[in-house]
């Protein structure tokens, strides 16, 4: 059985590994309260080109989401986001068990854009009954989308620009922000990123981790006490050295680009094996997700030797299938795939 | 200034405040626990020909809604309803304050279908990440609904059918239940409601009452220790008595019937006049609210002499507006409505 | 059967009744816009002396403590309160619900006191972990508290003075606020309470009206969008009217005043009458709440004859209980208890 | 510097880490749905001897006691605990979060009793105003508790048999649950847990793993969709893997028993320094955290020298402090300690 059904199919990139076999035996302080911890901060921060920037360890992506919606809304506020947004439909309501509603807007694969939020916005102000809806919050944008795709750097910043006309801060979910950082087709930096948004955070699970995500608060505007509400959601790890050190080596010699741009590089092999098989492609993505659409007959016989995501139905006869690259993809797999394509 | 803003312009129907006056000075235990709570429920009870409806009286529309969906939903569903829905777009997010998602499907004219419906429960199932997703818990519907429109008595049943079928309590929002139940173009009876319903509401505020809105759960499923649920929720009312000799009183001589009956009366009336002005429908109602397209112009010297709602833009030249009557409408601001017009 | 169960086992006073009355057929805008709102509202602040107060009508006591600490506490607070306060025992968890513990201290006959207060914050701030407790964000009293006992003004002024200290909100449950304004026992004004609270609220559904509680804002603090707020808590209530008509009427030549004093009056004749009849104090009240201890055999006849609230067992044969005086107590009904007891 | 400070200062046994390096190449669904997963829930169900055992894995502690109240309780009903309980008062506030209030009930040495539990449950249901009060929904211990105590086998039978005749769910929280099976003053076994609680949890991250926490369900009453009830509260993890290789290896060949049991021997011997050394006890335990009482001087010499938890203040000359054990704890640091001391 091949495995193309995540980037988190296996363990953690042995670099990752043997960084948290060394300082094993290590004695430190629990909570996040150790020098690898402060370390990771201190290197995040300095690939962020961000002075103003403080770092937060968290263990998954729905849980991040979930606490920095919820650390930065008011009771009142929703947080705006696309149909399509991992928080609106995949993460079983963690936001609205915070008690708040995901405002969401038409998206084109996966992306909203400023004018579209924009009008959102307007008509939301516009509405003489607003005072008896939820108020848009903050903008929730992933990079890349569910879908792999990426924003330009000036579709960053009109969004940016439209966020801050209206006091709303931005928040861009970085699950799989390594493959958007090292794709081909991006101008977005990591810089770039921090500069643009209010909040993000870098994924560490389906980039090389066992676990954890790094929230990066941009503007000095680390929620008050944020350490007692990670504990009052229930997500403050006591070995807190597991995040830490596994950033600090990710961060270390460049590793997470590394890591990404191996996954980059398997994706554009993936990319040719499926192009020259004929497959058609649900979409154009230029990350380490690809998503193509199979007739249901070829989706039962794939199903018996690859191990791969449903993404949803096409038609009655055709299913939109995700393939997904990651740093311990090998080539040899990949022609193996090919074989059975 | 002539008020066609809502239904809610004036205080009580006259028999309502009658009631409450000679009742004022009996000394009566709080909370429900009172004679007139029990002979409402009784009235209420019997005019749904329902032997196993169990009957308890909240304050207000949001509430009411509130209550119930947090009452019978798990933690992990949601409630489903249409995306026009009071619950989805303006109670300000009373429902995800529970922590449930409102999951939204297609509406014509602010009613669901039951195809629609069973459409939406088959793609939930069928979804391999269903795991991830809110799932369905309850469906939501209003009668008559956020545009005034009435369900047919085979809608209703299709739509009973499917919600049984997948186990989902169907609730029917009855703010304005009243103008549905004496609508001329209505085979929807209140036992009808009571059968294919398992918990519906019967609105007082918007029907002639200060204030006031009767619970009925019809299957014997009223959610255990329902009072402390509504206590817990801030919702119990210490002099229960305000809510027993309003609904007692409703419920008594066909009082609800007859305030009902007059408020479609008076917009039957309305129509002719609209009709007969030449403003066009935004579509066509057959209760107690009437939508009706002006000019931007029109409306605003409208706004000079009437008091109505804003209901939505039509495009860039035109805005949707509601007029509604109530037991309060008379014939003679009808015709100083007709000169203004 | 003889009532003195609670303060709230009638009606409305006939003063307000007659105010809803006359203004019945008035058309009136919803959700509290309307002008007898407005004139509430003046009123209540000339009688609070209070320039910068905000005044804001909710329909119930429960829900307005839910509403005001809710909107008053970031999610990692709590509020502080006496183990004996109504939000800690008595409101089923409401304000739990909306995701707060109340953080009790010790308390007599009802009262906290600011040593307890200060020494509890110290505790706090002094504890190591306390990242990991909640924080206290804000105090809640009551006055009348749960026993009917009254803070003076310097146990207030003390109280005030250490939650400023703190920069913790001071919020004051006033329920059965007129009765502790009138008590002769009391040095207390309303200026003084909204001079040293930040938020309080007057009760009306114990003392005279229907329903309601007019909360008041005293430092220009009201929460930012406060209705929606409201709404999302489903506490908005549709007819505003009902509780703007009252609390007009209410602060119109001293009514809520003279309804308070009254049933001082009545208080102090019934303490009378418990101590010619020799039935031992639970306490000393001054205010409209009397609490006895009876023989279990007492107990038990009196119930046959008088309406009461159980309170608490005192030992194994003797029982606390509770007699209520009220707007609607007559001399005669106190007559009819004495020839009882 | 020496570190006593708690029992979670180094990674993971080196047994632990060793599984984690084997697996870590080899491709495994996600969420769980892994033969790891699978393997260790057969171990444990049967280290347990319970055939309707059915076991889930999570990150931490207060996520756990979070998860596991949320899911048990109906929205009215709160969780009994002791005063000085977990969830009383060092999680931040995670179950009121939750909507939960905490119904403390008194302690020894923070253990709570059957007879204490059974006043508690009779006074809520003898009380007249009960439906205005929180229901107790569940029971919660810990064992060992806060105080590194254990209840006895007849105790916890009684308190079992309490829970039982009022229908309420007994949760152990085993946190440290190795420390209490293997100490020498206990005869209460994993089976009898299993037997006599409804739930628990048996603890990984102070026992030896990275992070994660075993959940055991013994009565076949796993909450409905209880994997996305743990996704709503943002607690799935996505490589499940990481708590299956550790938990299975933790229950291979008695390792979770031969990790306790090592850290009960060091603290024995800890023991022995302190009594030959004459530092006074806070109380007696048998398992891991030994609590003494220092002088202030003391304290701050220690502080010096050694890494320990403060507990609380003695008085205002003397501290509690406390020391644990863990698998990785040494002689030689023990006689580096007795040195120092």
């Amino acid at each position: 059985m091949l495995y193309f059904e995540s980037d988190y199919t296996e363990g953690a990139h042995p670099k990752v590994l043997d960084a948290l076999i060394k300082t094993n035996m290590e004695s430190l302080s629990g909570y996040g309260n150790d020098h690898y911890c402060e370390s990771a901060k201190e290197k995040i921060k300095k690939a962020c080109e961000c002075e103003t920037a403080e770092v937060h360890f968290l263990v998954g992506g729905t849980q991040t989401n979930q606490i920095i919606i919820d650390s930065l809304l008011q009771s009142y506020q929703g947080v705006v986001a696309a149909t399509t947004g991992h928080i609106a439909g995949h993460e079983a309501g963690a936001i609205e068990y915070t008690g708040h509603k995901v405002l969401t807007i038409p998206e084109i694969q996966g992306k909203i854009n400023a004018s579209t939020l924009k009008q959102f916005l307007e008509d939301f102000y516009n509405d003489g009954n607003h005072s008896h809806m939820v108020f848009p919050g903050m903008v929730y944008i992933s990079h890349p989308t569910e879908y792999g795709t990426l924003y330009t750097k000036k579709e960053l910043e009109d969004i940016s620009t439209i966020c801050h006309e209206y006091k709303l801060p931005l928040f861009l979910d970085g699950a799989r922000l390594g493959y958007g950082l090292t794709s081909s087709q991006t101008d977005v930096t990591l810089p770039d990123i921090a500069k643009l948004c209010d909040v993000f955070y870098i994924g560490g699970t389906k980039v090389g981790a066992l676990c954890g995500e790094a929230v990066v608060f941009t503007k000095n505007n680390t929620p008050a006490h944020f350490i007692t509400f990670i504990k009052q959601h229930g997500a403050l790890l006591a070995k807190g050295r597991l995040l830490g050190v596994q950033f600090d080596t990710l961060f270390t010699d460049n590793l997470y680009y590394e890591i990404s741009q191996h996954a980059i590089k398997m994706a554009n092999l993936l990319k040719d094996i499926i192009k020259e098989k004929g497959y058609p492609f649900y979409l154009e993505s230029s990350t380490n997700q690809q998503f193509i659409i199979l007739t249901n007959e070829q989706y039962k016989l794939l199903q018996e030797k690859v191990r791969f995501s449903f993404w949803e139905k096409y038609d009655d006869h055709h299913t939109v299938i995700r393939l997904a690259t990651s740093w311990s993809t090998t080539q040899e797999n990949l022609l193996k795939l090919k074989d059975i394509l």
